[in-house]
């Protein structure tokens, strides 16, 4: 089944593996005056570029997108718009000793289930490195919302279950000696809403947001608004309550994270999504080897490149997924009345 | 935009409004030769109807589900499937005083901004009553899931954070007496899981799942496996290690909740959704008269249905959207391999 | 696989066997605001009717509509259309005896090994009965493309190859008199087009004008503007040339029938659709018995209704699909620029 | 509307401009364990080349595709399979004199309209080079289905009415001394056709045959089987009555031309496709200014490469187009059953 696709009418479809030739986006279904560049998607790129700091994977390789089509003059023509990310710092040799055994918390397994065949050399599409297309597709929806003056923020919210920054910081250089991972909470927040975005029923805002963002790697949990808080609540706390703000209606509140009955009310849309640890860790761990069906133990080469916590390079993938449902909401929106 | 329907090759679409002459579903794509019943169907309804207990909304209205289309001899023929339940316990006319005010954390504010018009009788197409429908479709994805030995289940987690049985009686009870209203988490699991259901990337298993849960009205988070603890712990003690089981490969834990790369893994599958309080309340709130654009207040009229936990009627309609996403993968995992 | 959907925004779903309860459609993704009613459809699916004159089949069945959701005071209001139609006049004991037999010119055949499973009471989803819900469908397109000022005209262009009434005539009466039946072309033809409907490359309006027709029973052929004798002419005499006209930029002539690369020009739509002669004929043939994998000689039951020349019907069902591609289109279109 | 993408189950998404960087085919959905390679693509991609005759243009281009994705050790995994062509002999700077000129017979005009922009340089999207995809992602689906043992074959039928071969080539070589162009008609058949192939009412299998195409550019019309013939035969002759040949049920004649009710007989498939002369002919035309909204002259520039007959091309396009359809009917086939 295809499944490389996300959207309706803005909709893109990413390819490629990590240690293959190329990684790629294709939008579709942009509306054409678009004015947008390759520095728009670049600089969308270096958020989640890994080698930044200390605390992530010294793999050093700067993503530089080319648009290949769909622009003329420096604005968007209504054609699809191809992106092409080559990928340079790959080497693959070192996982071949390893290639018939089962990595604890990938998807080598379920692939070769599924497919009978698995590229060992790097995770192929089940890499994180997958992300950089999102990343680079959203810097286009991004420039989109940014035209209707809506504008898309995520940021690390936790990390390990602490929120302040200075033991953040601790608890992944603690995992990073260990050689074990840390997981954490990404926030994000939507300013400058319209209402009326998202439909009802299956196409619900949340509904779409919560796909698009569990679709991301190593994802356990999704919430709007309160969340799971919502649950421990009375009705009458968790209602937001309207009231006019200078003629314009808004609510008191904002527990519902900006929706109702799926639908955009104009006020912030807020969420959060939870990640689990980095899966790639250097300790080593019981696994099988799956051609001879034999216990075995996995263990990372030396030397590995070792990311203690993806949850540092996630934020701009979650901005990218939310400008991506937004930008899609926004046309679809445009069929609603007559 | 066309958005009632869910699924790609299992594939349903809803219809009715709460005060209308019914409501309804149809299923396309159901393989031939599935044996199906309206009993098979009328059960499940009647898993969710109100007025079951002292609990729940007095409504007092049987579900029966009449099924148009779609069978021959008792069987499926590939054709579409039409279901119809007939709306029967409907009075309307004590919302027309109440029908400009805008309900907190109701979807009439955000409907009429969409669509410059609202069924102002009974919350139309955000009615919670267009569950049924889900419910309807669901019933045939679990024969169809049934028939390959997987088995969905969901039921009450918590309520009001209580996830005793007698604490969380007393919470909807004590709820009801102040005409106000508490929330709960529903859980879900699903036993004999074949691997590879699920696709890469976009419609990896849990992102189906966030989405098919996350448009179930008042929901507000959604959890796979270890949810957002996950984001709490280290990779060690995450990741699901494998292991050897009379020669088939199972992990030894089940954080993820039953996918790897969202795909399965043969364990059972596991999640939570979390549910807000009941918009209804028999209290007064604050609110804003959408014609005159002047503050009000809202309050339902006397002798209102108030359910103080849809919570308690919310399982059968998780356990329904679960059954259609692992319908619709079963069949989507056909054209996986050559 | 889900077959029973048309259209991208402006989306119908039907269902229905003709000997069953009853035939639907449901319309997902019309705009709110628009005025329908039940008159609207009833009075398009008259058109359609069996039993008007001596040239068609008795079967003297009134269609008559039920819109079951969707309206509020009239008026559409974004919610999903249902449409009913209940069946009456449905005999289907006379099919027992010959219900293991391929019909020449049939599906039954096709059903089975597609199926394994065929309702041979009546042609099931194969049934012409099903354009009954096309036209229901299409009567709502209709009402969005007169809200737009188009309007789609479609006609009997020539029957057995005769172009004058008379003629047409005495041939379907001479195929009546034979047990025998004969074939024709529709014409269509959409006035008041405005620029820019259709999409490029693969949705192409002439594309989903192809598709949407050739999915009617017993089409065979599809041309769009000089259609197959453009393939005998010369660039110079085929080209459209342009010209102003009152400022507006206009062809001097349409051999293409409206498009250009796919998408509207402005000047009328233009196209015919040839359908083979009716399957149903009351003379022997060849047949086989699929149970017991035997020749046979396939023989209608006496007293069976025909229809010597389905193409008497046929105008109403080609005008409701290129509306239903139109209304999509016109929709498709809003997120053609910023 | 995104509007580049082709098939469900087996789905294509083309880009790319003719005067660009590079065009390219996205493959989504193809079955793992496909055995495919460079060779495979670029053999189908020479049989469309420009330049290998006196009867085509001259531009020299030898169209070499690049896999960039999707495959390992030589087979397709299951991942998208991208597709890259770069674009090397195109010289654009010819087109700027003219480039407000509507072009009789092509899209700038309707492009100009929908998106308010359009690359003169060289058709954009509706340039008759994005047909290299179509090949390209066509040979893909070739090498699916001839694991299924199914033959896809398509050849030039007539030209300018003519069917035999000196007189098609008479045809050309006169429309080129004249600076002129003549049309004609491409044929294709499929052999080793499956039964149960293709899906009821809407996604017919000549339903979805019409749309791909006359989704190519310069098509007229479509014609299965007997096609516009058929609606001058009477149904005693143009029903194919059922016989068995060793045991397998089989049609006499093959007038529907492999499909009743929209699936396959297992007969082949049989059909036609109409194009119009080639739009580009280096006559003087008469024409409006986009910009001015002046009347003009419209003229290539002197030197313009120059296809008289654009049908030599077609037959691999129309080949490939066939072959998509086939692929995604095959796949969306397995979920028909149990």
């Amino acid at each position: 089944m295809a499944s490389n696709s996300f959207g309706k009418i803005f909709r893109i479809t990413t390819w490629g593996e990590s240690h293959g030739k190329a990684i790629g986006a294709l939008i579709d279904g942009c509306p054409a005056g678009l004015g947008i560049s390759e520095d728009d998607i670049n600089q969308e790129l270096s958020l989640r570029s890994p080698g930044k700091s200390d605390l992530t994977s010294p793999r050093k390789e700067p993503d530089i997108a080319e648009i290949m089509s769909g622009t003329f003059d420096g604005k968007t023509t209504g054609a699809p718009i191809s992106i092409i990310i080559y990928n340079r710092d790959a080497d693959s040799s070192k996982y071949e000793p390893i290639k018939d055994l089962l990595r604890p918390g990938h998807a080598n397994f379920t692939y070769l289930e599924k497919y009978g065949i698995f590229d060992y050399r790097g995770g192929g599409r089940s890499s994180a490195r997958e992300t950089a297309c999102r990343v680079a597709a959203g810097a286009i929806a991004k420039k989109l919302l940014e035209h209707f003056n809506i504008e898309v923020d995520a940021w690390v919210h936790s990390i390990a279950g602490e929120e302040e920054e200075p033991q953040m910081h601790s608890r992944v250089m603690e995992a990073k000696r260990c050689k074990d991972s840390v997981g954490g909470v990404i926030a994000f927040q939507v300013l400058g809403m319209p209402t009326a975005l998202g439909d009802p029923v299956y196409e619900k805002l949340e509904a779409n947001l919560a796909k698009a963002v569990m679709s991301i790697p190593a994802t356990r949990g999704f919430e709007m608004g309160s969340g799971f808080e919502a649950a421990e609540q009375m009705g009458s706390e968790e209602n937001d309550t309207f009231y006019l703000e200078e003629g314009r209606i808004r609510t008191e509140t904002n527990h519902s994270g900006g929706t109702l009955g799926g639908i955009s009310t104009g006020m912030p849309l807020l969420g959060k999504v939870a990640f689990k640890p980095t899966s790639s860790i250097l300790k080593k761990q019981k696994s099988v080897d799956y051609k001879t069906l034999k216990s075995a133990i996995f263990k990372l080469p030396d030397g590995s490149r070792h990311d203690p916590c993806v949850v540092l390079r996630a934020a701009p993938v979650v901005k990218a997924m939310v400008s991506l449902v937004l930008a899609d909401a926004l046309l679809m929106n445009r069929g609603s009345k007559l």
